[in-house]
């Protein structure tokens, strides 16, 4: 599949701030980047660090008045659909290093809260069984929408309002994943069918060896995302962290299939 | 039903302090105290004061180095138990004044998280038909547990752990009753059949002009249960509330039919 | 002082809903109310309760579509400036009943989570000394600012944010005093010079023997303050309680001297 | 500094469970591991990754029935005491890719929520002076108590709490300091002069290119400290994670200075 990714930010800094932008598609096997630009009206040279499990990149930006960053690419994803519920569990002794951290709970993913609603409701469950349950209870537990889902919205908070948007969904199901014992991630990515059009944001789960794709507000089909960055919830993942203050004037994404 | 009930505190208070005991059974209607005493051991004389609601009495000592309280009493329970289900709704609107704060959330009910969750799993429900699905629900999706449950647990902890003491119960049905719309406060109790006998906790709903008692546990029949006090919530029904530090010595309560 | 009030509310309603106004300055003793009326356009007769602790009213409304709420006064404050500091301490056991609840958590002020605070910072005070020296450390550690408070901001957001309105001062002071066994409950009121003119909230110190108005932020003095209702927090004050949805279409607060 | 430790752990395990150990001085260069050995009675063989950050590693166990673990090394620190108020600030722009994640807020760490706090109270400082001001700020604000401090208690709780044991100490200073935008990070140590003899909890700040280790508790002195693992805060440190339950028997630590 064949993506071509347009993405405008356009902000106003009352004074002078460090930005951290993460809106740049990753370079990854199964996600090839054709062409790619990242423009930003800045008075210092953008700098750019590795990201998280060192997948994509940061970039930071000194902005001062306006921060205007333009991102255009186009992106062939090549990723085979995977089937969660066949795939075997691995004990959590024998996780790889750089999953460990994703069994614990974090910011927005209070995992520690859920293992008794996981062990309760799921019962006997383990790996893909377990992991495509998740999934499916957490696309049928919520409605899509905006309103009452902010910044500092948890996975508890969501786990009792029943409504959220791609980041709610995102952090309940990588929580109730964690505290099911399957290493998940957040990943922020492009998809085309996402209603508003928008950075989205979905999960990764750990699953017989490898990081399995899922978008678990149904909107977006695993081989049409083309993800930005991963981490342990929306604090790592976010597309602007700013050092300071910042108003919104004009964002806009759009991501068509060719 | 006739109940004989026994209860003993013992606890150390290492600085002097002001005690709030709510400890001995409310004289009502449906709840005939036969014979009743409360003995502290106290150098000033116990205060009294009307509880919340104008439902039995807050007792006020004051203690130094040890507290010891011992409460006897026989009290001869009349009550019906009465069908939830089968129970009108109220408009909001219609209620009577003292109820109303009864439909706003609390330190430890967080109704206002729940409103998604209700609306949501008990759609089309109203009044009483609403109340027992509440009432169901809650008892079927716990486990009675009471590690992991503190002082500070809250409803919304509740919901996710899916395990809990009486006040956890209480609590997490209160919550959600108000988030539908039904005035629902907690209750101290003594009931027989609770296990390992102590205080207990239960919830009264309002529904078709009365409030309505009910055990979320399961553990105590409707007739069988002598109120002490009501109240928001576990802030306001706390057995004991020190107003400095003590330290547990030893605790006995114990609830006979005869 | 002499008052003139005036308060306009518009809403569209989505789905009819009841909806719960406490808009009216309250009658008491300390504040004359010489002319007051409230219109609302709405299909059904208005239903009046008593507010809590029997002060002033909640208006019931039934609104379908819109709802349009006027409301004119004109009120004579008669209170006398007490000077917080010169009054001496109670004892908690020699409280009475009506302010015990005062004294514990509720939803918004987790006055439980700040006794450390409070036992560590202001050792050594109590009554009315304590009581100012909360007061002027509240008014000198916050910055009057709407970013970042919300319907949901507790007092313990705003120990950390250190910013907030005036609901997030009550709530706070709030907190602080009961930490530090001092009765206290939150008022919404009208005063003149709250700037952006808006409905204002309050607090009320219990302390030798009666309630004291204060106001955190500083913005008004106490004998130009005008009750309409108490309670524990901003979920027994709040102006408008919609049992279903609402959008804000425009609303506006005038207070004047005469 | 040479350093003698033994650490001794002895839990039940009701039922079968993998258990996540971190309780191995980590191989770096400011800290010379002598002699070291880890026995844990396991039926199955141990499995080790690499720790958080390349830092030292995680020990996995298969735990039956009863879990004793043996710890014994000998460690010389060498480490050059570091006067922060002396280094330099660096903008967070120019930070190096792994520090990033130690700018944002975690699980205990809600940084998020203490920038209004460090603003205003530390306004105009930065770098080391600001770190300075913070680690100060910490050591005497803080009553060192374990009572009301419990695995879940968070940065905001001690915040206001004002009382805490190592691990709230850590969370706290850490939360600061990523709110005054230095990277921060929580460490597991061995230190001597830990009163309670236990694991022992601090922080790493990093300043002008290097993590900088100080003990908010003022316990230890940063050359007698040697580190186990590093992460974002308890969740990533804990010295055991028990995937199911555990319940405690008996532990013992020990740290001499020879």
């Amino acid at each position: 599949m064949r993506l071509t990714i347009e993405a405008d930010l356009d902000y106003l800094l009352p004074r002078p701030a460090d930005v951290l932008l993460q809106v740049e598609v990753a370079a990854m096997a199964d996600q090839r980047i054709e062409t790619a630009s990242l423009t930003v009206g800045s008075d210092l040279p953008l700098g750019a660090v590795v990201g998280e499990d060192g997948i994509g990149q940061r970039c930071w930006v000194r902005g001062a008045d306006r921060l205007v960053a333009t991102y255009r690419a186009t992106v062939t994803v090549v990723r085979e659909e995977v089937v969660l519920a066949a795939l075997p569990a691995t004990s959590v002794r024998l996780l790889p290093a750089e999953t460990v951290a994703y069994l614990l709970p974090s910011r927005y993913c209070q995992s520690d809260r859920f293992e008794g609603f996981v062990a309760r409701e799921f019962a006997g469950l383990t790996g893909g069984a377990m992991a495509a349950a998740l999934v499916d209870w957490t696309r049928m537990s919520l409605d899509y929408a905006g309103d009452g889902s902010t910044g500092t919205t948890t996975a508890l908070d969501t786990f009792a309002s029943r409504r959220g948007v791609c980041r709610d969904y995102a952090h309940l199901l990588v929580a109730l994943a964690r505290a099911a014992e399957i290493p998940a991630r957040c990943v922020a990515a492009y998809a085309p069918g996402v209603d508003p059009p928008d950075f989205h944001a979905v999960a990764e789960l750990w699953l017989d060896g490898a990081w399995r794709l899922v978008d678990p507000t149904g909107m977006a089909r695993s081989d049409e995302i083309a993800r930005v960055c991963v981490g342990r919830d929306a604090t790592d993942i976010a597309f602007m962290t700013v050092f300071g203050t910042a108003t919104f004037v004009r964002q806009r994404v759009s991501v068509r299939r060719e």
